[in-house]
């Protein structure tokens, strides 16, 4: 691993954790490509082991440390996907994992990392509290910090779905994401870019949460206040080794209403037959918002999780 | 097409439809197969044009058509989705499909024949007043009718599903399907006893809907009385066709609970991150009941269909 990320680590990423994630399929929708002018194809990482991209870059992660590296566990703090994903990760390596979730975390992502043996402290919703309580286990049990996303061999794993995008559909013009902490757009922006120079990639992200957009215009990374939108997984600040890359490789980034989300959602819902999260839906959104020009285009869309308390849909809560 | 139906009847059918339908892929989870220790694998119906397989033996009989047949449209009688598969076959083809839906058909159903151009005519919900609503339009319009199962032409679509199944998983040992007027079932037992000597093919019923099970176990066609069931797509009889086609070729009929029904749609929509309409989640609830022995067995269920009406859903609405 080099000290940035680049296509080489990608596909050595992808040959170490091929036999231990689903390639998860590429979905189309004549419906969908009729109202938006364009051929869009949805990679379904909510298909994807616990449910979410996150399997990719937590295994990635996992399996890339020495023995020695990885004889006392791992940590981590995560609003959840991460959480699950590296708790799985070393349920399959034989380590322990430690995992710091926000009181706020949804109860499905909880109990995904019940099921997976990871052992929850739980802390107040911001990042603070959340770091400060992963640095007290760290300091207790000499575990390895897997990062959510600030951390090469996780944005590594997040890449590879791009890769298998890319053989999957053909001569994609465009390439769109969510970016919350911006792993997946780091790692989907250097497959990409690495695998098919002229391939554009653009971030989507909620406008209660709009720090990637903000920092980018800036020059400089601006943390996440108060996020104020239902996508929970898109609720963190982009990190010291998320912001350059996506100041280098990153085409545009685009904010959506909290609204449009929750069509997006139901929409992708009712027309590809898929359960999606809040967070998920946000690139969609975009597009119904106008946000991203499609017309005539080949767009990959990365569907980055189906995480969903089926007891309070947001359509239905009010 | 022959006066029965057979394997060769299911392969031309596929070959007269596979660019006007989706190959839809088969969906496996190690949390489900954990659960009932054997390989399940979902053939994700679902995902098919229209939501639902009925588009593939729609589409096979609007194309199996002469000219002078297909001249003056088509017609049928159905609960929704053999509804809207004919209205979108018809459309395909370039000539009207006349439609008698039940009243209390699901809204999203109604809605999806109206986007593909069908003309709807409502009765009330009963078979024979669909009956008798559809002699009138066909006595009007001279339209032919294309029955929702009682038709080989359609019962050779639906089979081709099974080819495909067979294709995409390997060595099965059993096919689960649900049974509703059975033009599923005949073309799943057709497909696969004839591609696959050997292999079982059972079929699974809602309690509050068990002509099959009642018919098959008395030697004799028992029409369904008032069906009470959430399974909308199995509120119906067998026919003058299915039911001896069943007799012959089927190894099993069991029935389920409406609990179960709800509590394996949710459990699919949970784990597997698909939207599945009720009818679809009884060979799964077969299943959960521990109905079928599946251990140790390579087990396919062909997941029926996806429109649900996102607003009432049966563990929300009480």
């Amino acid at each position: 691993m080099s000290a940035t990320l680049t296509l080489a680590d990608i596909r050595a990423a992808h040959a170490r954790i091929a036999d231990k994630i689903h390639r998860t399929p590429v979905l189309t929708s004549a419906t969908l490509d009729a109202l938006c002018r364009a051929q869009l194809f949805f990679k379904c990482e909510n298909f994807q082991k616990i449910g979410a991209f996150k399997a990719r870059g937590a295994t990635n992660a996992v399996f890339a440390l020495t023995d020695a590296e990885a004889a006392n566990g791992v940590a981590t703090h995560s609003s959840g996907n991460h959480a699950a994903a590296l708790a799985r990760a070393a349920r399959l390596r034989g380590i322990p994992a430690h995992i710091v979730m926000p009181s706020n975390a949804p109860k499905t992502k909880i109990e995904s990392v019940r099921r997976n043996g990871g052992f929850i402290v739980f802390c107040e919703p911001t990042l603070l509290a959340r770091e400060a309580a992963c640095a007290k286990i760290i300091a207790e049990t000499a575990a390895r910090l897997v990062h959510p996303f600030d951390d090469y061999a996780v944005m590594a794993g997040q890449g590879t779905a791009t890769l298998e995008l890319l053989e999957q559909a053909p001569d994609l013009d465009l390439i769109i994401v969510p970016v919350g902490g911006g792993g997946l757009l780091c790692g989907t922006a250097v497959a990409a870019k690495g695998a098919r120079p002229g391939i554009r990639v653009i971030a989507a992200e909620p406008a209660g949460a709009d720090d990637a957009a903000r920092s980018v215009a800036a020059g400089r990374l601006i943390p996440l206040g108060q996020a104020a939108t239902i996508a929970d997984g898109l609720r963190t600040s982009l990190s010291a080794r998320t912001f350059p890359l996506i100041q280098q490789k990153v085409d545009g980034i685009v904010t959506v209403s909290e609204e449009s989300i929750v069509a997006a959602m139901r929409r992708i819902w009712e027309v590809l037959k898929i359960i999606i999260e809040p967070s998920c839906a946000v690139p969609y959104a975009a597009i119904m918002e106008g946000k991203i020009d499609v017309s005539g285009k080949r767009v990959g869309i990365i569907l980055t999780g189906g995480n969903v308390d089926l007891d309070a849909l947001p359509w239905l809560v009010k």
